[in-house]
């Protein structure tokens, strides 16, 4: 029985093309799953080694069913991120015209991103209404039940549909990051272009607290991508945060940054180090100096010969 | 002809509810519209006088449609928060047993408030289906189509139902934030326990970036409430930052600090300073040594001296 | 009866040729003063018009009896800095040899500079006698007391001696810092490249400390040229701080720093704003991004908007 | 042959007192030097197994040859530090009275301690001329060339004197601390009341560098209890830093200081971890929470096992 990944589905949306991107879904089976919470219960409860779902898109932010996921309940990790562009398909059954749409159908994230195309390309008394995924929309369109549906071109296949307008993105540079969940094991080696996620919170609200938290990272030359808050549950006011770091759990300045904040903050949950999705070593900016891991060994000789006298 | 305040609608829930509380509401007209951007858009365009929509709560928390349509667009600001404690009555028609009930409904914002209420009550079997508001789905039980609803325990009269139970919530705590928000105009005068919102965008993303930017809050010693990051539209992981502080934009520690993010950022919007809800004089932490209004002007006055030489 | 500037005496010493560097020395009467305390007192009690007064040496560091004259007693203001290179001459009666010199003699502070020189050039069995200066070294020399002294090469004639070596000095780049004081009095006007002289008390000792205070000077891009702890009387390990950063009190970002400083200290020392000498204008590194006098000027003006919400 | 301890001579000066207060003075040759360089190369080349020295006063602040010495040259580590309080006798040949006295005579380095009371006690007549030490003075006034010598009460029999007023001092709490220098050797065991000294030279001059040589400090809670400038002989305006922190190398948090420095300075000079003078471990403040040996060590194993994705 092969190994399993569950992804949020249903079929033929932006989800499952970003999975096939990863070589190994060639020998796993890929299961739809309904929700984001139904994707990583399947990993807890060990139905699937591993979850696929979208956890930051340039239009909306952070997914936030994905963090708080990740934030609370048992621990999983990320093993991979993937990116991918997000452009919309106007999808219609075959002989539509332009002309002939009155309704339209998508998933409601989809509205933001092209809400200024229907503007400008629409009839004005065009009617939105949302489906509960856009695979799900196309199905209504071959149903008859929309005239249109956005959607992934790669969809239009699928459901017997023909893509009428492709490239539909009012925003440019559109794109979607997923991540690979699993349970917490080892994390890949560095490769060079790595990320570390974790997710800390904060001892209490005193002026500059999360100003003391983020000093553990900028005093090791720790570069962070993305800080996103999340609510705690414990009433308003109350976040957590959840943070990429440019690096690898291995590199000795990340290493140390991430002990300093488990020695000031309540909690911190590691998320894993994995490599950066469309970026290669060479892109990777130089550490600053003095925060290389053979920095970090010189250093550490060097206090050693310290306490022993020997300089 | 009365002015009018735009809500996010529609009637009977919770929105209603908290606007209610301010007591200029007796005198306007109150219209509910479908939509966040649709409330704001009202003011924008001067159909409404000012729109009140809920801006952060306990359990999603900072709302993201409410923010992006802050950050973006036309210029709008703040002038009023109310705090309301958000606890659900399951709604039915009169004579249905909790033993009846096989689909309820609500909006899917209050699934993650009685997820748990519902394991531990209702039949596993129950089936969920989302509503487009909370009142939406209270209709939909009166019309029969779904056997019960979560809403607030005060859209049971309108709908010709009967809460079966009340104070329902999963979370302790559980509250939301509103705001009412009106055209850029002089500030409310600060009442002492007041709060200033403010977007800011970084300048690029060289490590500590975002450290240099809350620094000019900390050497001033203004506490931050909230920070909230939100895409900018320009590709993934390019982030501005919603943020709520301490203190009121005419204390001078505030707009010292609000004066340095606007000369390292490339742009700064102010969301306005108005009254912190819930929280009155006695309980504001006095400000840190040597912050207070009095120590600015003491200041300034020493340092006209020095330019003069006389001291 | 012209003004007079009181220097550090003798005749005939380094403090003297760097005095006259200044031109408006033409036109005062210069009158050599026993001590750096006495030529204070000169201009506190009006005898002199100003002082001036050795500070800082790049052998020794801040001249302590200067700083701490600076920092106690009635206030003082610096006007202008000259530094000197400080090169050795040896000097004999006529016809000594180097072989001759059995004893050599000058003030104290010379000895750091030249002692490599006399282990190379000087036979090893050649005492050394300390002189209250330079220039009373000569003297001694003249009257037959010793065989030769270390002064500066313009020290000969006046004692009818003759220079046997010249540039003698042990470290390259050899220099000595002079400040002309006076009583309080309007800075001179900015040139450009200026330097900024004040004295701070911690609050007190509580880890980071320091660190918050030079927050004060970092925040604003104030860049720090000195920093000299000076003991303030109150028993071992009570420390100020002598500081010299780059810019002139008129400038936004060093005024701010100061209020800033004036704000968190229990007592802040304004000791001058005054144009840095070897340093023009070209040599002045541009403002950090966001700290010119223009760039606080258009923070100033968005705030008094926000403040009146017309933006 | 007993080892022996050089100290900063003469006899009968507040240094050896200070040095007496050792227990193991008792088993060693104590051989008084003509100056402080003097006696560290005593150590150096061997001939002394330590040094005495003074290194702080409370009037005068860090005493600028001992740091120097500290700081150049071959490396050397301070063992012990020692406090005495420094009042002054006024000492005279039997019979005086204080209106005989015409001259007197101490080390240049009492003048600043002594001055106010002369003010307040001796004819305004009454010359002082300088002393090589306070001892040497005591014995000029036993041949009969001076009135009278300030100097410390126990050298008074040593030169057949008699102190005719005792407890001299300007300031309260005037003390200086001595420190026990010897060759690089592993430190003291940590009593929980210790001190680190060592010596740091900046990279460049940016601005903010020492704020960021101090955060690598600050961030792991470690307290500095003294921070003295000294120039690098490198020119004017470029300076190394001699630090006092709280704590021993062996404590995590100041170790891992260190190792900052390490990284990201061009030189640190570790100068030794030693007890303070003093003060008892029942005086030290409580190291910041998350700062202790134990939460060191408990971030470390968490991390091991977040590596290992174990939790």
């Amino acid at each position: 029985m092969p190994a399993s990944y569950a992804y949020l589905g249903p079929q033929g949306t932006f989800t499952e093309v970003a999975l096939r991107t990863l070589p190994e879904t060639a020998t796993r089976e890929l299961v739809p799953m309904v929700s984001v919470p139904a994707a990583l219960d399947a990993v807890r409860t060990g139905e699937a080694e591993a979850a696929f779902v979208p956890i930051e898109n340039s239009v909306e932010g952070g997914i936030t069913t994905t963090l708080d996921e990740l934030v609370a309940g048992e621990p999983l990790m990320i093993y991979r991120e993937v990116l991918l562009s997000i452009t919309f398909a106007l999808l219609v059954r075959p002989g539509t015209k332009l002309t002939d749409i009155k309704t339209v159908t998508a998933h409601p994230a989809a509205q933001p991103q092209v809400r200024n195309w229907m503007k400008a390309h629409l009839d004005p008394d065009v009617t939105w209404e949302s489906a509960a995924s856009n695979a799900d929309g196309a199905r209504l369109v071959q149903e008859g039940r929309y005239d249109a549906a956005f959607a992934g071109e790669f969809a239009a296949e699928r459901y017997g549909l023909v893509p009428l307008v492709t490239e539909i993105h009012d925003a440019e540079n559109a794109q979607t990051r997923f991540v690979l969940v699993g349970k917490p094991a080892r994390p890949a080696a560095p490769t060079g272009a790595d990320k570390t996620s974790v997710v800390i919170w904060q001892r209490d609200d005193h002026p500059g607290a999360l100003l003391e938290l983020l000093q553990e990272f900028a005093v090791r030359g720790v570069n962070l991508m993305l800080l996103q808050s999340r609510p705690t549950g414990e009433g308003i006011g109350n976040y957590c945060f959840a943070i990429d770091a440019e690096g690898h759990i291995s590199d000795r300045r990340v290493g140390e940054a991430l002990m300093g904040l488990k020695r000031v903050c309540p909690e911190v949950r590691f998320l894993g180090s994995y490599p950066r999705a469309g970026v290669t070593v060479a892109d990777v900016r130089a550490p600053r100096a003095g925060t290389t891991d053979g920095d970090f060994m010189a250093a550490s000789d060097w206090l050693a010969r310290c306490q022993d006298g020997r300089f």
